[in-house]
């Protein structure tokens, strides 16, 4: 693995990851060595984005499992670090996925340290496989635009960071508009902002910019306007978990511009890696559980000062308080289609199923 | 007029308004002793909303008649007082409406300083008025809430600033609130951020924090999430522009906001003072010019640093280029009800004009 991906490990068998909390303003490298520093990159979101956060908390057990080994601890030590990964965030599916599959590894092996190592490579492995799978699949979609649009810049919105920061190499979102660049269709990306953690402004336009992707950033506000005054020729996002039925759950905010694509007739893709499919819940307004995070991340805003210093910003009176809930559902009824790594499909149980029989 | 107020007259007979860009770290008040200084003060948007918009606008004709009368100008100075003021904001209709009466009120007199002077004046006490008025005719709409759940806390959900602070007193969209809670009502507010502006974080939270009503801040993505989940009873907002068909131009991202109200059966009010009503034209999205305002108002946040300075931070890649479309039109289709200073009726050219006959 190179260092151009978000996870990677060092010759001394650990692994280091972008602290993307610091992007765009600051490109910095943190090792992770203990499984607690990983559950603290979760948490704390140095890493983020479903895919991702499901990498790390794999060699979160594989680092777990290597202090267990090294300072000769209680195996309870290990179940520990499963209950405290699993525990760090609670509403991308891909994480409880990636630890079970570590789970299922380590329950068929001696050798521990070399199955965890090399089980958390191969959860790396099959995300960027995965993603690119993503980009051949949702090519075509972009492709059948810009010929409609008889070769005329198409225009895409995006909610959040489903990128290749979300994930380890391409993303998920930005797979078939690396690729359609690759093609040399013309693309723009309208980005939306995403308060309050700002993953649109501070990962998007970063990863865009780093890839040459011509793209403006806008305050999440005005998709609805932009698609109004056809200004948008699709929208498509990410998700962190997706139910057998079709309903997604993705960064606060989707539902509000799948409402908004419905009324407009613009078509919305959701790109979908297995991996975030929850085949064990039908319903996503009442079944899957919503992250709320401190209020503060809402109340404060982060960014570079006019001294070149990050800085913490208060925006609000002193006293006010704020509500900050990080993902929305948005039903299944809304979505155009859903871009998986086998194909596209529609955004119910029978066609999901047909690409996923193993889950029927 | 009292500082309780948001522009007021001084024994010298100029004008003082809050600087509302300061709010809510500061508490500045700008004195305007040129007509000069009031286009400014609106293009800055010292002050804001469209009827302080237009209380401001009508000042500064005064202040341009004192200018030419004191100083022996030309009446072309005059002129261009009007046609500088005129261009100063795009969207709210106020402005327009506030300076049609002071030309009219101009034309047929020949004492100008007194008549600039008076017709300001009560430019500034009907903006009072109305704004009770809305109060008085919405506040039954949040009692029946209120009702309906037994007294339970009614929450309603508000986006941008259509409070005291866009107005004179009262506001628009806050009177009906301050005069349920004058009558001992429950009443809570989700208070939308308002990228990129924040109008909320700033000003709404500020007005609602001196007027202790119980509020809680949000970003601009979480009202659908909220709607979906039972915790918003009703939605209201202001517009700044309203057409013949009750389709209307108001902060953007109010359009997502009643998509989402209307997916989930929430009601969906705007508070309308007659001057907003722009009878000369039936199709919002088609003939409301939508402002476009300095991209670095997305790029960069204003807010409060640790050290107590006011500070700007950049919130994207240096070279990333932004959007900003200042407002959108909600769709007449949408909106619940209007409540207006003369009652409350349906968005629609036959409801609106059964109240303000004058218009037909």
């Amino acid at each position: 693995m190179s260092n151009f991906r978000t996870i990677w490990t060092t010759d001394d068998h650990y692994v280091e990851v972008i602290d993307q909390s610091k992007l765009p303003h600051e490109f910095v490298v943190v090792k992770l060595e203990t499984y607690d520093e990983a559950e603290v990159a979760i948490k704390d979101m140095v890493v983020r984005g479903a895919p991702l956060i499901g990498a790390t908390a794999a060699f979160g057990i594989y680092l777990a499992v290597r202090e267990m080994i090294e300072d000769e601890l209680d195996p309870s030590f290990l179940d520990k670090a499963f209950s405290d990964l699993r525990a760090s965030r609670p509403t991308a599916v891909n994480l409880f996925w990636a630890l079970d599959r570590m789970q299922t590894a380590l329950d068929n092996t001696d050798d521990f340290m070399t199955t965890a190592w090399e089980t958390a490579k191969q959860i790396v492995e099959d995300d960027v496989e995965t993603c690119r799978m993503i980009g051949v699949y949702g090519l075509p979609i972009i492709e059948e635009i810009s010929k409609r649009k008889n070769g005329e810049v198409v225009n895409i919105l995006t909610h959040c960071n489903a990128g290749m920061l979300g994930c380890v190499e391409w993303g998920t979102v930005t797979s078939p508009i690396y690729q359609a660049i690759e093609k040399g269709i013309k693309v723009h990306v309208w980005v939306d902002e995403t308060r309050p953690r700002n993953q649109g402004s501070n990962l998007t336009c970063y990863e865009l910019t780093k890839h040459k992707v011509d793209h403006t950033l806008i305050v999440d506000n005005t998709g609805g306007h932009l698609m109004q005054h056809g200004m948008v020729d699709m929208v498509i996002v990410g998700t962190d978990r997706t139910t057998r039925n079709g309903d997604v759950a993705n960064k606060i905010g989707t539902y509000l511009k799948a409402l908004a694509a419905k009324d407009n007739n613009i078509p919305f893709y959701v790109a979908l890696p297995s991996t975030t499919l929850d085949m064990s819940i039908r319903d996503g307004l009442k079944e899957i559980p919503i992250e709320e995070r401190n209020q503060d991340e809402v109340r404060y805003m982060i960014g570079k000062s006019a001294n070149g210093k990050i800085e913490s910003v208060l925006i609000c009176p002193e006293t006010t308080k704020a509500a900050n809930y990080g993902f929305d559902v948005t039903p299944a009824r809304l979505i155009t289609k859903i871009i998986t790594d086998r194909g596209v499909c529609d955004a119910n149980e029978k066609s999901i199923c047909e690409l996923y029989p193993e889950f029927v």
